[in-house]
């Protein structure tokens, strides 16, 4: 097989079914959703054969438990397939959506209509339920898609992949609306990240080490989520009942995802009399902690930070603490140090609390509350492709609507420009 | 001169001057802008003499008369800087803005707030007055700047650059807000473009040659503003007074910008009716026509069009001309052909028309209106940074709004994730 000429083909017909697709309506939309849902619950076996070979290989690879268990397909995995195709079908169809209309001096009328970026490529890893997942967002959103998962899940999303082909058909759409590539070569993706006439954005889905990979190889814009090293800072003016909460919640709610806490930063004045309360409870949930001097001096049982530890993304049970001055020291350590996913600020005081929102340069900044709330569906946006630690297009959860432009239109009565 | 230190040096200061500007209010920035203003207008003797050397090497090295006129400085044209600094200063701000204010059912409450992109760099040609144009619409939307303007308008662009740092001192910002480089050495190009710790976007404006080289070697994302390769299709249910005015004036109301008309469709079942009409408005104009074969069998004087005619931006009194069977064969010829500019359909027809505004791929599309009102002027953003032939982030005219991104903002009370 020619890899190149392979993608070229894929490329193009995707090009070609986006223009379909895009001018589809809700109904049809939604009635391929349901028809894939329920090409899935019919194909229960089949699925579950797949992957069984792929979860064969895998042990025989010599796969870690954690990879296996992502890796693996069962009845209550297929049943959250079916459901996320369902939730997909209730969302709003932010596509054809004008907004922003105004009657301009000319005499036209200006306005911005929503539309579908055209053709996404996603590249992701293991779990085999992304295919169904960017599937049924990209197809809502009026996009053609060509998917690209890992290579240890091709038998589970090639079977995948027979069924969304299966309700496309069934709905009358062509099947190039949804492509899964059907080969594990790597010099694929090489291809998919380039074919800038083909592809309109690309959306890795997986680790910062994945993602950096693409990004720097990529002539396509990638919509990036890179890590979450999320700041919680507690200021002199705090009301320590909630600074207790937030910090221990934002720390130890879950520990393996992007929108916990990894470094937390007090200020001065009031690192006395909290940090102890702090170390008792998170002394409970066996998180290390590791500290500034002045907190080293305040927390006994607190390791030496070293310079790298204000960087890391730990996602387990260990968290970075550092006093600081105040307001001032707080921002500028997180515009540092901070991957610019999430951050919040604990205070009474809506001066300082308001010029933490607006300086700190992140995708999400908070006010009293948790890290962990920055999330699709806290957000409502009903299903989430990503957190774009981006600043161009999309910022942040990304929903439905990263997945649309908007462009002008225009109405007119025959003016023309004098 | 070491180009990589220096370079890095200047993006490692406009990523520090970004975090000031960001915070700036909107009465600092705007008496930034009129100090600039006032800047310039005290050094009107140096400016012309600085241009003046400009102006002697450029005609030394051979430039032509057009290139000539894009580098020549005038009174008059220093005027217009001062006066569109004054006009940037009287736009509204956009940063700090808080919208889509919403309770979530956890209790929190949730917007976005519009804030700067950070470091934009901007990479033009020979005009040097782009260096005031660029440099006030970054400073209003809050971001750093780094300019690199042509090698053939380094002396002016340097003096400009003088008046630049003059006003951002007197009113106490720091002078790396705005940052023009001061080699004409290409290697400080291929540098700006790859910095992306230090740089958030990249915004060149000039030929298609220079976009796409730049895009080429971009590690920076690059806001593209391509070719216009405009359509103007008439329908069948057109009123033919709108679409002999709109197809004559979106061709030969100015020909060489971006979006004139460059090709024009008209349907089968009007085309023997209006196309001779339209050949005679042309012959007055000393329009050139190149129709498809049923073209030149309505009109005599045009010459045949091959397949490149259809993908040609003439920037000239030249228009290709094609008959289509009606409104399908229009979409398909401008999805496949245009350059996603600016299209317009004339039409009575109120579906048609609404089937070409959605199905049609372009960043401007419009119903019975001259393709001349895609501007950021006509469409009152005030002042124009380019016009983005791209769909991620912004698409069609780019003002103020595009050189910003939005942030989620969260407003709790001591909420914590259950």
């Amino acid at each position: 097989m020619n890899i190149k000429s392979y993608m070229q083909a894929l490329g193009s017909q995707a090009r070609e079914a986006s223009r379909i697709i895009a001018a589809a309506d809700t109904a049809l939309k939604n009635s391929a959703l349901l028809a894939i849902a329920e090409a899935l619950s019919h194909s229960r076996e089949k699925l579950l054969a797949a992957n069984a070979v792929d979860m064969q290989n895998g042990c025989a690879n010599g796969l870690d438990a954690a990879l296996l268990d992502r890796l693996e397909l069962n009845p209550e995995r297929i049943d959250a397939m079916i459901e996320g195709l369902q939730q997909v079908a209730k969302l709003p169809d932010p596509i054809g959506q004008v907004t922003d209309l105004q009657d301009r001096p000319s005499g036209i009328k200006l306005g911005k209509m929503r539309v579908p970026l055209g053709v996404v490529g996603i590249i992701y890893e293991s779990r085999p339920n992304v295919t169904i997942d960017a599937a049924s967002l990209c197809l809502k959103s009026g996009n053609a898609t060509i998917l690209r998962g890992g290579s240890e899940a091709i038998q589970s999303n090639q079977a995948i992949a027979a069924c969304i082909t299966q309700g496309l058909i069934e709905v009358g759409l062509p099947e190039t609306v949804v492509q899964v590539i059907n080969t594990t070569d790597r010099a694929a993706v090489g291809e998919l990240i380039t074919m800038t006439e083909f592809v309109d954005v690309i959306v890795p889905r997986g680790g910062k080490g994945l993602i950096e990979r693409i990004s720097a190889d990529a002539r396509v814009p990638v919509i990036k989520h890179l890590d979450g090293n999320c700041h919680v800072y507690i200021d002199d003016a705090a009301d320590l009942e909630k600074a207790l909460a937030i910090a221990l919640n934002a720390k130890t709610h879950r520990y393996g995802v992007c929108n916990a806490m990894e470094s937390l930063l007090v200020a001065q004045s009031i690192a006395a009399q909290i940090l102890p309360k702090l170390a008792a409870l998170y002394a409970e949930k066996g998180v290390e902690l590791r500290g500034c001097e002045k907190t080293c001096a305040i927390i006994p049982g607190a390791n030496a930070a070293t310079e790298q530890d204000w960087y890391e993304e730990y996602l387990a049970p260990v968290l970075a603490i550092k006093v600081v001055d105040g307001l001032d020291q707080a921002i500028e350590h997180i515009n540092k140090y901070s991957s610019q996913h999430t951050e919040s600020i604990v205070t009474e005081n809506t001066a300082q609390a308001e010029r933490f929102m607006r300086e700190v340069d992140s995708s999400s900044v908070m006010h009293n509350a948790s890290t962990r709330f920055a999330d699709g569906f806290e957000y409502g946006l009903g299903a989430e492709i990503g957190i774009s630690t981006d600043k161009i297009h999309a910022r942040g959860p990304v929903g439905l609507e990263g997945l649309t432009s908007q462009k002008w239109v225009v109405y007119g009565n025959g003016q023309i420009r004098q």
